[in-house]
């Protein structure tokens, strides 16, 4: 049976997962692929701690190079993470005409484009289905399965320290930084959570998926991000009493010529099967012209889901190599030559609806001021809601406006700031309706 | 640019999907896949309706040997359902050393293995994904990105009829009789609904699905099947009460040595993701060893959902040909000469929990004739519960049963039904636990 020498390059959490996934599973992957998949050599800089893996033959040292040098291996898996050593070692595995399996989406999203350049010029093979949405088979499913639609929209899921937070918030009616101390008890959060709960992971993700999605260069700075530190329980209960869930959404939906592209946490209805979505779970629903609204669910991150997305890349390559053939499916979905030069739309050019809550001082013609600067602007308003006990002379006011523009939406919220109607600043949840266009 | 030639058996609704995409799709398909998807030849007895596709320089034939003889065709698609003259014309396209791409559960149910063994002996293959779930990429979850993974179970909503029924039941409390004409008139029954609503539509996708997962033969015969023709609003409403929904799922599950494979109604948890799944949609939920629970969700049938999982599987072939490659994956998922021998548990061994519903006779002992049945059967009862109003002396009677073999509560229903403390027969659902295990 033909060997392919593996190499691991950072022997953490998902490196760990890898190696055990590899030795465990020796035998069911010897079957199904018909080739030993040979795990030579990791490179960490612990090489002391015991990671619980019965490495047999495996070396375990501490100089990278010893294998993105190593002649007889084909394929090294990079499970180090971040944007500094971890490029400098694709890069040269690249270079040195070694097929790379990644899980790294902050740095696809910030260069990806020059990896996949890099792996063209070596004709070698790039591989990422572990960099979002865990163990889901959403890279495979936009380059393979749905290689006959054009995709209308994403909406997704892909952050679960934040989907736990807010169906923590939403089941106890806890604050932001009680929830927040409870995913970071459990290991859901990291101590230093802004990449999490600033949306930033979730960008990196949605930056890699629009390119896949809609044959564009990978673009993360025109994302729009927010994140999740603002949601209180107050938000959460309006929107159950409008039959509303909030969730931390990746959008990416074709819009003329433009996609949009945004994070920011979102009011979806419950008849949208994303709001079902809960605790650490991840999901994407992607509306596709030829298969309608299909929907891909399962643990967004964690030690074996994701060496298992790991593992369905080694054994895609392996099977290249085993055909002798290589780069049978381009790494973005399109060849190269093919990606198309498709922009972001500006965020301010975004139409859709809101909900927006006020502290409004409790005096009479607070609303008619409201209503009339968003009247001005062009937003016309679809409800008004007044729920709640009043404290201190202040009351929250939430409306529910109709499709509006962004930049209007904006305008006028800095002139109903400048007024002496409201407290503090307005609190602005984007709604996203299935049936919306 | 390459030209790769197709034929297309059957112009029905699904094979004018088919046409429709590749004629649609053109231009995005040659840019993603750097060839030409050129549709030759379309075989069908009727070539005079108009489908509404331009069909171009496609011929549109009545003798499929046209297709099945022509040697410029590389890939020969088959829309004709059925077990017959597809089957034919399968056989003799493999045998003619065309790759096949079906969307034909029953055949493949049926006589899949005599399809995968000659589709071997030629040297071509046979793609499916079409078959199971319509455009949701099961078929290639299950080869490709499950790779590393051993399944221990799937529980999949397979049948958009049923499952259309039973919301209308849930939702509007109407009858079966009255959900299945509201599904006829919308065309998502059949005139003829036996092979949905009895179950058989669903089992011979759970025979194809349990294959692939499990790495055995395709095994309809030992499937146990059950339909939904008995369910009432009455279950419906006390399963609700009892946090569960009633859905129609194929069961495909390792127990010891076996697989439990068995389509009947069961009851699961609101907490369960298949029990948001309504109306005509189908949900696939598989617990693997390292990705633990995932689900994907999407349209299981309808013209344009099913020709795109046809086109994922057109385009898979397509790229192995310019690759000058084939059989890249095996058919099944594992190479022939490793599938394993495991077999479907007698439905007589399952260990479950039970739904059981009596119409008892309104007189004092017959709850203890009952329970003492259950009792001398080894059959314990979690709960009892008696809700509704008595009609003419009989009384709607719940029972809730722990985990019991499936042997033993058959048994002890021949005995309680031969008592005169019930009226007609008992009702069974089974009840699935998500952390049952």
């Amino acid at each position: 049976m033909k060997i392919i020498h593996i190499g691991i390059l950072g022997y953490g959490v998902v490196g760990t997962g890898v190696a055990k996934l590899l030795k465990q599973k020796k035998q069911l992957l010897e079957s199904r692929i018909g080739a030993v998949l040979k795990l030579k050599t990791i490179a960490d800089i612990d090489t002391i701690t015991d990671r619980g893996v019965d490495l047999g033959s495996t070396s375990l040292v501490s100089d990278a190079n010893l294998i993105i040098n190593d002649p007889k291996i084909d394929i090294i898996v990079e499970t180090i993470g971040g944007k500094t050593i971890a490029k400098k070692f694709i890069m040269d595995s690249l270079e040195n005409k070694k097929h790379v399996v990644t899980a790294n989406k902050a740095l696809l999203a910030s260069f990806g484009n020059d990896l996949v350049k890099t792996a063209r010029n070596n004709q070698v093979d790039l591989a990422f289905e572990a960099s979002c949405g865990g163990c889901m088979p959403i890279i495979k499913s936009l380059k393979e399965s749905l290689v006959a639609n054009d995709i209308n929209s994403m909406s997704a899921i892909l952050n679960g320290t934040c989907n736990y937070i807010l169906t923590k918030i939403s089941r106890d009616g806890s604050g932001f930084e009680e929830a927040l101390k409870s995913a970071q008890k459990l290991g859901y959060a990291e101590a230093e959570p802004s990449l999490d709960i600033d949306g930033y992971d979730t960008a990196h993700k949605l930056a890699i998926l629009n390119s896949l999605a809609h044959g564009m260069e990978i673009n993360l700075k025109d994302i729009h991000v927010e994140g999740i530190r603002n949601i209180t329980p107050v938000d959460i209960q309006f929107a159950r009493s409008f039959g509303y869930t909030i969730k931390l959404l990746a959008i990416g939906r074709i819009r003329g010529d433009y996609v949009e592209a945004r994070v920011h946490p979102t009011m979806i209805s419950s008849s949208n099967p994303l709001s079902h979505v809960d605790m650490s779970m991840n999901a994407i629903a992607i509306d596709a012209d030829a298969t309608g609204q299909t929907m891909l669910y399962g643990h967004g991150a964690g030690m074996m889901p994701t060496a298992s997305a790991v593992l369905s890349d080694i054994a895609d390559i392996a099977r290249n190599i085993i055909s002798g053939i290589k780069r049978r499916v381009p790494i973005l979905g399109y060849p190269e030559d093919n990606i198309k030069p498709i922009r972001i739309l500006p965020m301010d050019e975004l139409y859709t609806r809101y909900y927006l809550r006020f502290e409004a001082q409790d005096h009479p013609g607070v609303l008619s001021k409201i209503s009339g600067i968003l009247g001005e602007n062009n937003i016309s308003i679809k409800s008004v809601h007044q729920k709640g006990r009043k404290t201190n002379g202040k009351v929250p006011v939430v409306m529910i406006t109709h499709i509006a523009k962004e930049a209007w939406v904006q305008k006028a919220l800095k002139q109903i700031s400048k007024t002496d109607s409201i407290v503090g600043d307005p609190i602005v949840i984007r709604i996203e309706e299935m049936d919306q266009e």
